[in-house]
């Protein structure tokens, strides 16, 4: 390339230079933002060389007190006022949900706005829409605090380790259920309890079914395989179990078998197809994931170059989750006032692919069997021979526990099986025992790389 | 801001447009660099619109077979083949040291080349006069090989946790500390036994000074503190200790009082000083950072507001350092692309501050102190009013061995003193004991945050 050294113009009074933004949707991590634009004001504005500004915000409730000081008029309550406003550059989308996010971000997008998004929901469900209305309009998307809160995984992936081929991804993405396995775990408290004092505590919902069920972690998987694989997948495309029925006992279990249980969201590459997962798993306790406690989360990387690397902090709150609100604006401000915005897709490639799935079925890894048995003689043998049967061979049996009702938990690792051969040996099984416990059946990492 | 959306001209024949690459040193890394170019040629030119091309390397030793198939023509032993070259647009320079590689990548960057280098050394002695170049001729610094290896910490630094004001930052960046110190606390290994076994693998050097004697993490510290704080701190204003006094003995008190013995470089701020150190550190065996183990590295950064975040993986080895040097590649080749060269400054911010340091007697910080003293009455008593006497508290003493020379161990955890107060009363109390084994004093890191 014979092309001559960049000579591009630089602004001779780049203070007077100013990026606008507009918010929409002034919640906790709205006033988050605004606390950190004000914080970090002359700092952010030595860095660009020009002033980053919020102009508008735009929420229903034009009355609480958030404890931060606004220009009389800033707050409105119709968005449009943001999305539409000519002075507004980059529109930063906190609002959450489906609709009308989905409006409002495609309705900046067309007049030529950046946008910077927490909704993971959105971009999990909108993904292709937004991303492509965003191609067109040559605009940055900046999701940074969509998956992970303030871990710059986004940039990770997207930048840092683009050089290698990723080749799985194991996340613990939702601070909600680390936070309760954590403290089963530390404390030796039930689901139930422990459930109920994080709901008090504000760290769960009073509807707390979108994060203990996995649908959190499902979108957020969503996301990191299109960064990590370059591929397209579907919330529905995710196989997707939650934590409520971890009990206490398996929790126990697990750790006097050497392993912590996490709720992982995993995506994993085979050959060119996907497997894509959320669920409870075993995790070695030595291994650098199991350490990962309380409402802390990690994403896990493996690269065929780079081997293991993991990122690691506060995967949600006021504070944490608006540096990465905040990072992505200066990112864009960076692009806005050099003319280079859209420099990078936003998901680091042009386009992605829609791959094969793994079915689950297909899965091949080591399990954590609980089967409740009433205790007769002869009972283990005929599990044991069953999963004898299907091919599935026995690593440790744990039994006993005596229960005045007569009903004990007999506790089962296996080596490494198929998942369709081991829930078909659950279907037996549960036959035998009768079901009014059913099997507990969770997978083991095993094969987690790492020191 | 009124201007109206980017309307940038975007090639019409992106696959025709060439990035090339020149590349000095053709070692370990250099391998790897090549491997992983041909490897990922096709998603490289895939993700850029355009071909990434390295058209020519310099090394002295133009023969050995490095495993890698190479165009005729395209070693050649002269480096200024590479950086004079008019058809080289971006020189990686992995040679290492600091001259002739300063003299090489200066030549480079006033011919208006870009620079990617993996030399920690080099940027922490020249990196004024190497970054100012640059500046001057608008070219890109990509360096994100020089710490952390395969770790995209300099981006994570420079982009990620930007918006935030990073108050500390606590790093495990030597491999070869880090093996030995976790080999010696897994096998109950002594420290000569455990070099020499890592330099029979590979993985020390045979001259390993540079090493465990701290100076290489000192040189990296330099670059995170410029990167994290926006500070310019040289190589001598680092307190510099290495893990050459850490016995196993020493690792095994750590561990009965609960931690693990980690080479941390350290740098944090207090108001606007900043501390700088380097050494051997007792870590919480329950923290994330103790289970950093083996040759991994991971730095600990603490944010105002992000609060604590972790990035951890291999920080050397042939191909994670490769992928470090390729996401640079890419980078610039992205910004050349794009006429965008420099867009943001290689430290992320305009210009580095010169700050004051805090003294290392100022430090305060809890302590561990083992002292071999004869095994007669009286002399803990004289001990521990020696440190009462110097404003030191006791927080666990351990004294239970009796050895055949008539030589014990006294170990003593302290609760937070003044290092200057510590010294003093380390000297009194070696004048009391003897010389010939004199205390060692470790830092205990009880102020880590994390889960």
């Amino acid at each position: 390339m014979e092309r001559p050294r960049s000579k591009r113009p630089v602004s001779t009074r780049p203070a007077e230079r100013e990026i606008r933004a507009g918010l929409i949707g002034f919640g906790t991590i709205g006033t988050g933002v605004v606390k950190l634009l004000q914080r970090r004001r002359a700092a952010i504005d030595a860095m660009l060389g020009a002033r980053l500004r919020l102009v508008r915000i735009a929420d229903l409730d034009t009355k609480r007190d958030r404890g931060v000081r606004l220009p009389k008029g800033m707050l409105v309550p119709d968005a449009r006022r943001v999305y539409e406003a000519d002075d507004v550059d980059v529109v930063i989308e906190l609002m959450g949900g489906y609709e009308p996010a989905r409006r409002f971000v495609l309705g900046a997008i067309g007049r030529g706005k950046s946008i910077v998004t927490a909704n993971k929901a959105l971009l999990a469900v909108h993904g292709r829409e937004i991303f492509g209305a965003a191609a067109r309009q040559r605009v940055d998307i900046g999701f940074e605090a969509s998956v992970g809160g303030g871990i710059p995984i986004v940039r990770v992936l997207r930048d840092g380790v683009v050089a290698d081929r990723t080749v799985a991804v194991r996340g613990i993405v939702n601070g909600t259920c680390n936070y309760i396995l954590s403290k089963m775990s530390a404390e030796g408290a039930q689901f139930e309890d422990v459930l109920l004092e994080a709901q008090t505590r504000g760290l769960a919902e009073a509807d707390p079914s979108f994060d203990i069920d996995g649908i959190d972690s499902a979108h957020k998987l969503v996301i990191l395989t299109a960064l990590a694989f370059g591929v397209e997948l579907h919330l529905e495309d995710v196989h997707t179990e939650g934590i409520r029925h971890v009990a206490q006992m398996d929790v126990g279990y697990a750790r006097e078998l050497g392993y912590e249980i996490k709720l992982l969201a995993i995506g994993s590459m085979c050959g060119d197809d996907v497997a894509v997962r959320v669920h409870p798993t075993l995790v070695p306790a030595a291994h650098v994931l199991a350490g990962v406690r309380g409402a802390f989360n990690a994403i896990y990387v493996e690269g065929e170059a780079l081997g293991s690397s993991m990122y690691y902090g506060l995967g949600a709150g006021m504070m944490p989750t608006a540096t990465a609100v905040v990072a992505d604006l200066i990112e864009i401000a960076r692009n806005r006032l050099q003319d280079t915005s859209a420099r990078v897709p936003p998901l680091g490639i042009p386009a992605l692919r829609r791959p094969k799935r793994v079915p689950m079925g297909d899965l091949r890894t080591a399990y954590y069997l609980r089967i409740m048995v009433r205790d007769r003689p002869g009972v283990l043998g005929n599990i044991a021979s069953i999963l004898g049967r299907h091919g599935i061979s026995i690593a440790t049996v744990i039994q006993k526990e005596r229960s005045a009702g007569g009903t004990v938990p007999v506790v089962i690792r296996t080596h490494e099986a198929r998942e369709r051969d081991l829930q078909r040996a659950l279907d037996r099984i549960g036959r035998l025992v009768g079901t009014q416990s059913p099997p507990v059946c969770l997978r083991i990492a095993d094969d987690l790389g790492g020191a």
